[in-house]
């Protein structure tokens, strides 16, 4: 089911963009865990948008109850569930796009799917919103995983044609992290020049694209599965629930397309008396498994959906092409605030494989 | 598990490259369909090395039994099962490989995974051989499908730099698909650049990567769910599978993370009485749904890692560095085989939504 | 994982006795269904102890409040997630069984896998408190399958020697159903002799046990599958989920054991140009799939385990042996309770089947 | 679906009754274990029919081939396929009965669910053959468990009203396992008359249904999970896949609902320095977790429905009623067969919580 992922680690979610709740079920979990709740809120607010130039409009507190799994703080062996109330009433504000769909939205696709009865408001399951759910799980888990020497960290690569510096495939540690930066980026000046044509694209009522690069390094060789199995497959699956994501790409990924392999095949060395490949095109994943080396991916964002430009779109009922204004302020790029929604969905994918 | 995929359709695999058989249960299909075994035995022959120049020394026959499931030829509602004899022998050939990963090949994971016990023959659970059971199951169901007005048609859209034309994402059907050729592109004056490409890397007893490009058409809107059951999500479960594909991509996908907003969204428009879009950026996925227009996709695959010219490698058992040729002649480019392993995948990732 | 259920519908709970709320979610109803609040809230009175002589003291809400899924009381296509607050606070009065297991209950078991990280209040997760969480789900689908022709109704079928009239295989149909006695028997002469059994274990601080059974009518004939998921199996997976219960059987059940082919074999017949059985010995069920005739089946209930006469326990801290006395006013006999909690677990058991 | 269970251990099975083979795929076994395959043979032959004086006519080889998995008969990671070659060709014995269904089998429901299409030939998919699988399966299983120190036994608890003696449930042991005899009864003056009753059944173109008692001894505690993932309703899942099953209880089961509180619960005591139950009336289970103790469990076999005897039946295709008259030889009692089946079916049952 869509709402569900994982199998050791089984997590199930609920709600809608204007749900009076949404939550997530996280079943699985060791016993004798103690959630640093703190730690948690920080991670989520990486996601929270209104704190900053780059935001829109909405308010999201955000806050987490937990509603079971836990006494006293630490986890219990019940399912955790974890809950975050919509304070964000059911407005009329979406009524007007019942019948005329966004372009680029699920709006068309939720309506031939679900008809009239889907719920219009604010996107409904199909929110953006709801990957708050994904920066609750992933927090938790990756608290888990630090315990293990575990890290995953994500930086914005790209925002439209301007590019930050990469990972370094071989060398990436938690150090080399950026998520506390306010806008995450490697080099600086590069991200000051993506912000210069985020806001332009703002000023233009206009949106941009980018795409993110993620690292989870500390991970032993050995993991993972044959097959439908692979951690390519388990990492794309849960990237691809977040919505705008329109490709993904694994170490080289498809830049080795135009390699030979005599420039792509990672070479074995022996360093400090354990084997590692010399370079890393292989992002740290070969035959689905991973090799110990730095697992390392890319995905890409398409350009946010909501823009204030005039739209061709139809009406659904009448079946005639109609001009569609959005009025409001609309997040002009998403990548700054997808890097935190990244590190959460990978560390999804990759539960069932640590845990 | 690694070797299952689906739910309303599943599928089970067993087999290694060397093991007596391999084979694959389907469970849910509808019964009282007359499978079409010749129309099969075609399509896998698409896929079966050693039918031209580029090939691999092996014969594979691949010649299917079914072993339950089918009376008269036709499906009876018990699970159905394909059986493929392995006809090569457990050779003595790989035991120089037990020692010595081959790099880029999946030799140091497994080795990690399973130790010593895990088949280094012929690359064991891990080898392509094992897509041959893709389109066992991806040409039953593409006969399903057709019976449903839905086709599935993949291209090498590249080998190393040089580029077939693509799909015209709004105007694609099954009449563009290019499967019966021996080198399946679209415009054939690329596909002997491409060749000659190839031909040069064998002659350097190097290998080269490619992109494969796969159009499923005639799939009705409002298929596919939310969050993790995205359509995207699917198709790059079952993709990832396949070895040697380093990333995936849904309509413009990395290339729309350089756009606008205004750029991207395709705009809906009335055509025929039908409410469609005027562009495909999307790739006939939104939110995870379809939307009526053609799913357009993208693979990357890496150069086949299996090269002659000598390279760095390990002894495992000694932690020592040793330099590894392997002798023999290699595909020096999966990808012309990969066309159709991606349309059975692609078959096989959106089974629970047609079928 | 042990708090899910089904597949096409899906259902995943969560919560504990004291946890601060427990709750269910629903993936997979139609869209577009109103839910019949009241009649959900009547269906799960049944269940809440409190309200008659044979009661716990503790009082039990168990108001559902709608999270998700829902949109003006219509489901929407999003997953509905249901929500009941537990407004018992934590309290002490279970510290003192922190170290001394309960014969026939979960503790001592509880403790062997969760040690001392187990919630220990009100018996944690395995309480029965989470029955509540069947009976939200059951309710619901049960107003869906009334839709459809298709009734779930138990009765008490004994406590301890005393038996209640039987349901007639054939002919039971929704008229015979006795859920809206408070005193759920179909020959109330043997229920006030049940009563009487009841109230003496009461007086005695004992408990008793007894029998449930349960016809599902308006089932078409086809439905189910063979092997694992066959209905027997099906509704035996959601029964054993409700705590004490320790015997199921179906049909004749355990008594068909004793007969001959020729007794048990149900004749088939046609009765108003349908085939039916005669007789109905094979309770509706026959190779896991439905006959069309009424599905029938009994569980067996152990009596309460919380009793007030002291019983031989240990210390699990100490590993030395010690008298228990519980104090406190005890549910002497739960099967009263369970009728509501076998139709709603029949109704999850069979909602992929249905729906 | 209904041919897999398991989600650590996951099985997947293919086969009808006279399909060219039928099989099993075993996947998630630990790599580098060496399977008995003698053991195994020996396993499967306590239920092979035909070689005694209680038998059906039919010949099963049930010679197992290993098509994958195994490398020089050690488990190598990949999934283990297990394969039998079903040598009775498919005849017209059953065209006769593709119109009459058989009373007290699958035929009717079958029809209802797969139609004119259904594998009519020896019953198909719905035939008892197939538990043959699950004896391959779980002779597998039983040889891993042994080096754990858990053993499973079942003897024929009762045939008709002749009842041998039960399992001391606290004190049970391998020791005590009957399955190396011929008749597998504990008390073999009950066998006696068991005998004679089933002979005597024959001798009337009858048959006799009965009980059998399983027990699982060196368990730890601590195993199983809460609600659906308790022990109970894992094991009956399995146990309910097997033809002819029609109820299931554990420990005192069904006569526990007819005792106090104060006399099914058992006692904690500390033995050995370990703590134990005093009696063994949970049947080893407390909360879906095992206890330590014996897990125990009867399964009730309703009787074999071919008869001899002429029946009431109907045509399918005229609903027309009509007397069927079934020739040859018939087992007249599966009791002793389906002893070695049910040792299987827990195997599996409990091999996630294992392995």
């Amino acid at each position: 089911m869509s709402f569900s992922f994982g199998n050791k680690i089984k997590i199930t979610m609920f709600g809608q963009s204007h749900s009076e709740k949404m939550g997530v079920i996280i079943d699985g979990l060791p016993s004798g865990f103690k959630v640093d709740e703190e730690k948690l809120a920080a991670f989520m607010a990486r996601r929270a948008p209104g704190n900053d130039e780059f935001s829109t409009p909405r308010k999201e507190a955000d806050k987490v109850i937990f509603a079971s799994g836990l006494v006293d703080g630490k986890t219990c062996g019940a399912p955790v569930c974890a809950i975050i109330e919509n304070t964000n009433t059911r407005s009329k504000d979406y009524e007007n796009l019942r019948d005329v769909p966004r372009p680029g939205h699920a709006d068309f696709a939720a309506w031939a799917k679900f008809g009239d009865e889907r719920d219009v408001s604010g996107g409904g399951q199909f929110s953006g919103r709801l990957t708050a759910l994904f920066c609750v799980v992933g927090g938790i888990l990756m608290q888990l995983y630090e315990e293990k020497g575990i890290y995953i960290g994500a930086h914005i690569a790209s925002v439209g044609e301007i590019k930050d510096d990469a990972f370094d495939g071989v060398n990436v540690t938690k150090d080399d992290f950026v998520g506390d930066k306010a806008f995450p980026v490697i080099n600086e000046n590069k991200g000051e020049l993506m912000k210069e044509h985020i806001r332009k694209a703002r000023a233009d009522g206009d949106s941009v694209g980018g795409v993110v690069e993620c690292a989870v390094v500390g991970i032993k060789s050995g993991l993972g599965d044959t097959l439908f199995g692979g951690i390519e497959g388990r990492i794309s699956s849960a990237i691809f629930a977040i919505p705008a994501v329109k490709g993904i790409e694994f170490g080289r990924g498809f830049e080795s397309a135009l390699l030979y392999g005599s420039e792509n095949n990672d070479a074995f060395i022996v360093k400090g008396g354990q084997i590692v490949t010399k370079t890393n095109n292989h992002g740290g994943i070969l035959g689905g498994i991973s090799s110990g080396m730095p697992i390392i991916f890319r995905a890409a964002f398409k350009p946010t959906p909501s823009i204030s430009k005039p739209q061709q779109s139809v009406s659904l009922s009448r079946k005639e092409e109609t001009i569609l204004e959005i009025k409001g302020r609309h997040d002009p790029c998403i990548v700054k605030r997808a890097t935190v929604c990244i590190e959460a969905a990978a560390a999804i994918a990759i539960a069932d494989l640590i845990l």
